[in-house]
């Protein structure tokens, strides 16, 4: 099955990437750009028998792995193919 | 407007994250992973009048700074709210 991760930064926590972005945005001359957050997507696959199983597993895979849960959340999802 | 932009590596070219991120799952037991792909996931605000205007947009931050259009693809979603 396949599965799409999303990690981004906590609202809240710096987000130094997006900063840096959107400065580069604006020098660049898009000056109606705003706030830019900077996260991670990630593709994998997973042998599960249902979508119930593979949901179970990527959500330990986020926790143990994936994201740093302190500051980042993450969401996903699982096609069903 | 909130966009959503993914950008992940093209296909056929080397993704060394997506790569350790699978050692790493699969040494942490997650055995039934396969490929894994890592790639940047990015959320912004443009002011725009329209979709089409701020896709438009989207569209040149992608291709002058957001994405290496050598090595990756991008795609993103305009949410119109």
């Amino acid at each position: 099955m396949r599965v799409k991760v999303y990690i981004t930064p906590r609202r809240g926590v710096l987000d130094p990437q997006g900063r840096a972005i959107e400065a580069s945005l604006k020098s660049l001359g898009f000056n109606d750009v705003g706030p830019v957050r900077m996260g991670k997507y990630i593709e994998l696959e997973v042998a599960a028998a249902s979508p119930a199983q593979a949901s179970a597993e990527v959500r330990r895979m986020c926790e143990q792995l994936l994201a740093n849960t302190v500051i980042e959340d993450y969401r996903f999802e699982v096609e069903d193919a």
